[in-house]
């Protein structure tokens, strides 16, 4: 009896040590309590709560997150186009037909603010001639090896530290209940896979991003290879997110997070599902720790890559939540605890 | 001690069971013993043996399914095909102009033979007809509908019957061994989706399949839908198999089994990864169990969708494996045990 009773002892010493180890661990230790932080637990436990009507199968907990000014650093500039940008040397030195050509003479000839005006089609230039013409693996190689030595002009750390760390909670938080965590970016679907799992821990799998097409074809010796070509194939912004969404996952998302206009159709995609829904939206609000733009700056409507006031209206009517970098975050970076 | 003994006693007895349990577990009880039986066996060991060099991570251990011939039944004519063809009368109900315009007239004639004579572009047609113009929610449920109702001609039962029990088995096995078993088909992405679940146990994010493009936009009280295009986007087949591979998954599989032209490429790529990879054919000898074509009987290379003899040779000279269905499997259907 008396090892029944000591074990007996034990167990309940284990249940009251656990009960307390989960009620007193805050899952999202970055956030300020509010409103905000409020939703996103409620969302968590009525989805997941086997009593609850709004109990979501644990094959359907699909959570997506846009990447550039979601779940990392966008201004001044995307990372992936800082990218792109640097790797226009070493383009131009293996096609010299390229140097006198516009718009890789003037990033050649390193005017910032020169830079800084190039249009969209110039950019569209830039991006299919860096980011083709090479083997997937090759391509994959470049971004690595340019991670590991690249840092950022503001704070002088590599790009991959630029993560906010609130969202990283929610992605731990929601994995942690059953959700799989997907990004769905703008950005370039290689280019993410090549640091997400390490840095997000979203396996490759799990990105969906823009895409230009590749090619299947066999190397000198034979081997086969899928070479990146220098045409569009899935523009994953904007409209193109819940038809990316469609392609890859085939689940409407439970929750969705977006900073910007080309997360509109991807929020309201998700919102329109039945049950519960999460849809939220990052303001970028905070000029001191971070930036502010968008709606904080009451920049004009049309500025590409930002939260136009509009969409911070339509949130507002629709319910869906504004997250405050500058009230909701205690803290933005693992690096700034 | 007597308590402590008696648990040695009972984790023994535990230990001794297992073991003898799976020793005796055959993981492939529809194949007969043989080379091709082994050489799934020996695969699975060695990329799941922590202590093998072979091993493969678990995030990493990918494997690729065709369907049409390779999962079920694809002779006389793919499943998915019956479904267009018998779509033709409802799409031409709504559309009154088709009823006189070819090749909707042929197969509204009845007349089998004629219809068994349509070309390519004639068929091309008519999946772009029936496969586009509803919502994805619509044509998911459409497809629902058919599948619970039809039959096909020679064993009358439904189509999601003719699933070939051995392959089902590799499934599970591997499954079970910590794969991932993706469909990686010729066919329709969101008409394989609706039942993949169900019958392979494939979700639909493992599915990856030819897809038309699909258009964001808003029902007539806003809600947000994705309507199907009659405007091919993935072609999944040939050498489209290691580029939709790429896009929707990432990762290079580590087996892959096909059983035609079509999944040459796939095979070709899968076993360029390093370390251990499987490629095989399932060859379709067995005319009176369920159908023999292909190099069975030394069809024509050119034609569509079978197992060209070239594809044979090149199989037998790489070391790809070859699955008889005649003397490789014991059973092929589960309702023919």
């Amino acid at each position: 009896m008396l090892v029944h009773f000591k074990r007996g002892c034990a167990l309940l010493a284990l249940v009251v040590v656990s009960a307390q180890a989960f009620a007193q661990t805050d899952p999202l230790p970055s956030w300020n309590d509010g409103p905000t932080k409020q939703r996103i637990i409620n969302f968590v436990q009525v989805t997941t709560d086997h009593a609850s009507p709004k109990n979501v199968p644990p094959e359907q907990r699909i959570a997506a997150f846009d990447q550039d000014g979601t779940l990392w650093v966008e201004h001044p500039m995307y990372t992936q186009l800082v990218y792109c940008l640097e790797q226009v040397p070493a383009v131009v030195a293996k096609k010299p037909e390229l140097k006198n050509v516009e718009p890789f003479k003037t990033v050649l000839s390193g005017d910032k603010a020169a830079i800084a005006k190039l249009t969209m089609p110039d950019l569209e230039k830039i991006l299919a001639a860096t980011l083709s013409g090479m083997t997937v693996e090759e391509f994959n190689a470049q971004v690595k090896q340019w991670l590991a030595a690249a840092k950022d002009p503001r704070w002088h750390r590599p790009y991959t530290d630029l993560i906010y760390q609130p969202m990283r909670e929610v992605m731990l938080y929601l994995r942690a209940n059953g959700y799989r965590t997907y990004i769905v970016t703008g950005g370039g679907q290689d280019f993410v896979r090549e640091y997400a799992d390490e840095v997000y821990g979203v396996p490759p799998e799990q990105v969906v991003g823009t895409a230009g097409e590749t090619k299947y074809g066999y190397a000198k010796d034979g081997t086969p290879i899928l070479t990146k070509e220098p045409k569009p194939f899935l523009i994953n912004d904007g409209p193109g997110k819940p038809v990316g969404i469609h392609l890859v996952i085939g689940r409407r998302p439970y929750a969705a997070f977006g900073n910007s206009g080309g997360d509109r159709q991807m929020l309201e995609y998700t919102r329109a599902g039945d049950g519960s829904r999460l849809a939220m939206l990052v303001l970028h609000d905070d000029a001191k720790r971070e930036y502010a733009y968008g709606p904080a700056q009451k920049l004009p409507d049309s500025k590409i890559g930002t939260f136009p006031q509009s969409l911070y209206d339509e949130a507002k009517q629709k319910g869906w939540f504004v997250i405050s970098m500058k009230s909701d975050w205690k803290s933005i970076f693992a690096f700034e605890p």
